[in-house]
């Protein structure tokens, strides 16, 4: 808006005609008329740190992202990216992170307002672990604290039952299943609070890749349940933390 | 294999020439020849109902077939019969019994031998509960007790616990659901008994006329659960019956 | 937690056999140990109302189980209700008020607590409106402010960018679209708090039924979208409150 | 049950206040509360063998959890395991045996109850061996006398018609079919007892990964048929296995 | 071909210049150029009734056509014909008949060339009749003899192997059949001949309007089947006339 | 831009003080700002009607919008209009106009500019009819001359060889087919132009309600095809529109 | 049946007890009793090879297979096999022959009869070819003349009317085709005899491997056409082989 | 038209005799006879490569039929031709060029005529550039002037906005999205245009491949979208080829 302002005082003033200033409106970029990104919470996003999707990129290509970004001095996260693919852009930023099981790397350079909530990441099995990283890690990295309950999937129910509490504590949950996606529903039913579903392609024969356990979720009749794309750990924790950001934030910034 | 011996025993004796016995067991039904139906038990079979589906089929089309039926003097049960067919058949065949939840129709002629064990039918939501007494009705009918646990689906799984003890007790269990279906992977995960599952395509949404409920039960990470079509009822039934079946039989056989 | 502690004082003081407590323990229902609902904000459910979901359900039923709820004097509300399931409850509970264009109807007898944040419903065309219109009166009813943003679909989407204040002030915001479902990533890309969105089964041709608009919101590339069945007005304006409420309420319950 | 018994115990003689109490069974596994698995039959499961699921597990964390196993002495089985993985774990347990067609290792540590009945495995084609071999072998280590009926598909079906005396003794059929998988419906019209249908993905075209054959069992017109996942031999032998055990264990176990 | 000759005639003779010969040639219809339907065996079409498609017309619609077929004395069949629309058509054409079990209705004017083989029309149960009779009608109108062997389904397969001197003398066969579609599969398996398949959409559940039976039958590991589209039975007695042709026609024609 | 220009110079003349056009400018509908419709063929435009999609809409809100249009004096067409809504337009708008077998209404309240080209609409079967004529008066109502081809589909393809010549005239071509949509591909491998191809859902069996005839479509191997919805018509005779708009248009606007 | 005879011949003259008969019959293979494979042309059966699907078999395996038929001394041929199957069989059976177009091998021992009538095999593109030459090839081997009507798809459509005589002059017509499989129904148009189309997973997008085909095919609107399942060029060659015996066969059998 | 001139003109002057003249005709080349490919442009075709689909195809069977193409001297293109492609065809025809993002070789040997128009070719990720490139450099090679509008996806949807100028002088656009698709209703919202969409398979989860994209682009609200296979970059090229043709060519053909 303030460009706008500033075009309108210099034609108040005389200093631009009114054809340049049409002339001149007209190449602003759309964002600084004030339509763009609605972005009230500027100062809560200071630290959150821009994404590369890594999957269908070559290594070079996401060092040259990466580094573009660095050189911008913000945080950086990548999803979906094979240790590889880390390797290269390590080299190029060496005080660059992995989290193996999450797929993630991410470069740290400015400290992120904290969530005062908890977020729970609870997993079905063993299998289902590298897109529940992906969730609690892009939810770390947002600026949230987060407990795994892992391997609590209902064939193994009891489990789920031994650790209510964690769920008890929590603001969101995000749970991740995969063969029939039942864990969601079973969730959805004992807490009255957020729960995203993330449906994995974890299982085999009439699985079809994760479609069983989506629509599972999808008709789940537990109130209270959404759900993203398959295997979409990234999305989930990212929902997540908008969800518990609007439970307050520390006073304090701190790192990741 | 009665009538088989007879043709040889006539050839033995020579009052049948070899062309005569030939052409004679070329007639005989497939059936006779005792290559048909493998059925050493037919004590068991006595009291055994005649069945007949019939959707799709006018009542009149229906009366006809169970009148015949009636001749023969078995009991008889008639599926998926609106009230408006029973009303047809019942004109028939004055002492006709009706089951208007389970859209079953009964013709009760001998008693049935009664199974030792007992069948538990547990069921997710009020929706489900015509498939589940399709099931419950067809498994009483066929000589079993039956223990019916409705409403209790993921939604309010409490309630499954606290009526665990009818699993406890049961030799089989039809565990019937629609919407997600995650009811069959919560009882599958806490019992150690044959469990068939039947999808119902209650729902709405992406729930694909029972599809979805169709896809969990199949992918359940709980072991020993068998699934039947969307809504088959009577085919879980009918399963749950052979199966208790193998847990013997009372001595004396008693009307349904 | 309470029964519990009970029979433990009983044990201590010689009252109660160790065996039978052990029984005694064996019988309580499973809630009562505190592993069933998760529910530490009981505060905050006061004025929650119970939740009838009318389809499929005969006007008949849908009575009887509104006159126990009602018996027990709590908010209620129906969804999926037509106006001749309204006008059976409303022969049995006179003060039932009726949302026409939300197929909903409700009880009202205590206050429910407000919470702080605003909830915007954003829908793409006219024909999205029932759905709409659910989330919209599930999450009034539920204790929240609510403001529409309706046909600011794709084919109209300067409406939206006119509008965009409305979603400036909200907290959550609910998408409904049918057809090709585009406006959730059309509002996910320009703002950066959680958004539900609701593909609706409004088109035809290769839509299947909403499937079109439930692929295309899965598949959004804008981060922080989740997800609710296909026409689950009722499960985006539960869900909505769940994050809502995380905001804060006010000091003082109202109705809705 | 113990551990809550001895807590009461503990109380009754005043080792334990009340309060220390209702902390220690706050922690105490749900399990041991005597809510989780309902298993009255503990005798009956001495020898069952914990299962991997090998498919998707790198053989380092194959080896990791068999180890674990392992140190409890019971019997191990692993499923979907491909000779790679085998010759892992047999560096780990010497003893461990495999059983190639079947892709199943297996280490015997204790003798299996065995069940009277006998189980019947019959598959269509020869390419659908590896999910019967996976059928019987799992029936086998449970406890259960298996026998055989390959290649007895429909294009063959004259084998299947000499071999029904199998069928005849048999008290569970297991039948394996790709294709069109009409080899269930076959099976399924001439006997009377419990038969397990398992899809297999065999085929090509417009098979779809099994769904063909899937979509045929779950349709077949044989009452009595229940299915499993596609390609789930372990699911069928061990539903077959379940079932099998209704009719009675012999005095003795044995190794499998 | 005889107008091209004329045309080249007229030029060699000088009747006709090059450029009228040219004009002339670009407005004869494709058709008598002679690269139209191929149609060497003219003589035995003789009889082969014009063929009207009912469904998704008006009683009058069908009308109109039949009235301006029949003013050209060709024989006339109506498939998918309701009886309310024979009323009609009768009204129009008195000596109309109607064959209510294949919905099919006819004019005869003219004999038809009578093939010599046999078609056999098989089918699995009573539901799967109005197809198997539209198959069969069609097929004898088109001047073959037919023979009917119905209600032979894989349920009752015994009446199939009770029957099979039918499927002996038969040139080409129709198989008929919903549900799961198996028949197709065990009469491919039993006889060496051209086996047509035609899938119903009878059925429930997961029979999703026929695509199970029709993938059965595709999948057929059975040789020499081939497959018309669901409940296709015109199409399926269409094919087998064309190929029962190929066995040598009768030297009188005479009435269907 | 005029009312942009417009504020400037007032800001320019002083009429204005900034904060005034900041404030103006802030509520001035987003379209006026230049950024919406693109849209420099404003001449063009004259004529074009407003478009009412009727199907779900009651004949009330149809004439409401109607009316609403009228009152702009523009032209307006209503797609997917049955007749009973035309009565209901008509009593409203007496000089609005029916197209019955296209299921469209029209009110001609101002010429529209006339395209030079020729839109030939081509279908393959009489059931196809109404979604061609769809096609066929919406690109006559948005001012174009159209030629139809109708019944030459591939069962009939001598005819379409026949009609050459319209699609030599034609600059755009238009194909509906339904069944097997095979005319789409047949008229794109001859002509060296624009085809716009629309499925219809007529058919019966593995049609799917237009899917086969889609993917048909979609897969073509002929180039220069591409696709719209199923059954949309009006889409197709819009995008025609477009198209044939760039060959010119005359000087003279007409009525349509 | 002779077995059968034998029996009640010894029965007969006293050789063999009743029981001993009995008892025999029991144990008489299915197929002796004259109830298997109805197969009266054995004459023309001579010849006719046994065939091996290579597919899913280990070189090995399919080696041992044709050496075991081999030493039967019929003809055998090999489907689905690569050059490395052929390579290994041809080490076992040094003159056994490869048609590397049609990834098939053959054993030639025996002279097989000729059938009178030609086949045409006509495909729509250069990628098809594989598949074409599968049916071509399998069809030779059967004992038929083959003519090959190669790259004549709907794009280049002319070329097929350029060479209609070869379709004029056979009995059977093969109709390959991937992508949207059109070639099918203009064939089927525009002859009268039968045709088998085969779909091809030849293509790409939302072709879904060959289902495009294979509906187009199913849902054509010419009457005749039978499908086989996608890429099933061997189904379609043996059943073009059935139908085309039915025309007669030469007096000498020869070799293929 | 030619050719049967010719023969007209011979048979007129008694070169040829009418049977000869019928026997050439009918051998003629059926284009030849002037009912093949309606190409009245053919001044335009000047230049008109001619293409290769190379996916499916070997380098050598690549090679071969580009030398074949090189000898009749036209211009041509190789789609789907990865660099070890090109680098065979290189060593054939040394002047070939590659441009690598588009997977396209071509070999330029005659001008090609260039329309007046401008093609915009817009694509929503980085993941859709080689399907926006195979559209953009098929649209140069054929004559057009296209300008390039990427990563303009709704997420950074504020980029679309900034450059609608290069919308607005388009006069066809191809619009290439993966994931949701929603790029293409957003165009088709703002301009008045033709619109080509082209679905990428681009995406995860539940994305099936570009199926989710291609329903997105089929159900679009906005009117005059038209679209093509997934990832069909060239259709897409092509069409609007033949589309901005109809805006007129420049006087000089020219070099692509």
């Amino acid at each position: 808006m303030e460009k706008l302002k500033d075009v309108l005082l210099k034609v108040q003033r005389g200093e631009l005609s009114v054809d340049e200033a049409l002339h001149f409106l007209k190449d602003l970029p759309y964002e600084d008329l004030g339509f763009a990104k609605v972005d009230h919470h500027r100062a809560l996003r200071r630290g959150v740190p821009e994404v590369i999707f890594c999957q269908g990129k070559t290594p070079e290509q996401v060092v040259k992202i990466a580094e573009r970004m660095n050189a911008r001095g913000t945080n950086i996260m990548g999803t979906r990216a094979g240790r590889e693919v880390f390797e290269e852009v390590k080299k190029a930023i060496p005080d660059a992170v992995y989290y193996p099981d999450a797929r993630i790397f991410a470069v740290i350079r400015e400290p992120v307002p904290k969530n005062k909530g908890l977020i729970a990441v609870a997993s079905a099995g063993t299998s289902d672990l590298p897109v529940a990283e992906e969730a609690a890690v892009t939810a770390e990295l947002l600026g949230n604290r987060v407990e795994r309950l892992y391997d609590v999937g209902v064939a193994g129910i009891h489990r789920l039952f031994m650790n209510l509490e964690v769920l008890e504590r929590a603001q969101v949950i995000v749970v991740v299943a995969g063969m029939e996606g039942a864990l969601a529903s079973v969730v959805g039913g004992i807490v009255d609070k957020p729960v995203i579903a993330v449906p994995t392609s974890v299982g085999y024969g009439a699985n079809f890749n994760g479609l069983s356990a989506l629509l599972t979720m999808l008709n789940s009749c537990a109130s209270g349940i959404t759900v993203v794309n398959i295997d979409n750990g990234f999305g989930a924790g990212f929902a997540a933390h908008l969800i518990n950001r609007l439970g307050g934030t520390e006073n304090e910034a701190a790192l990741p």
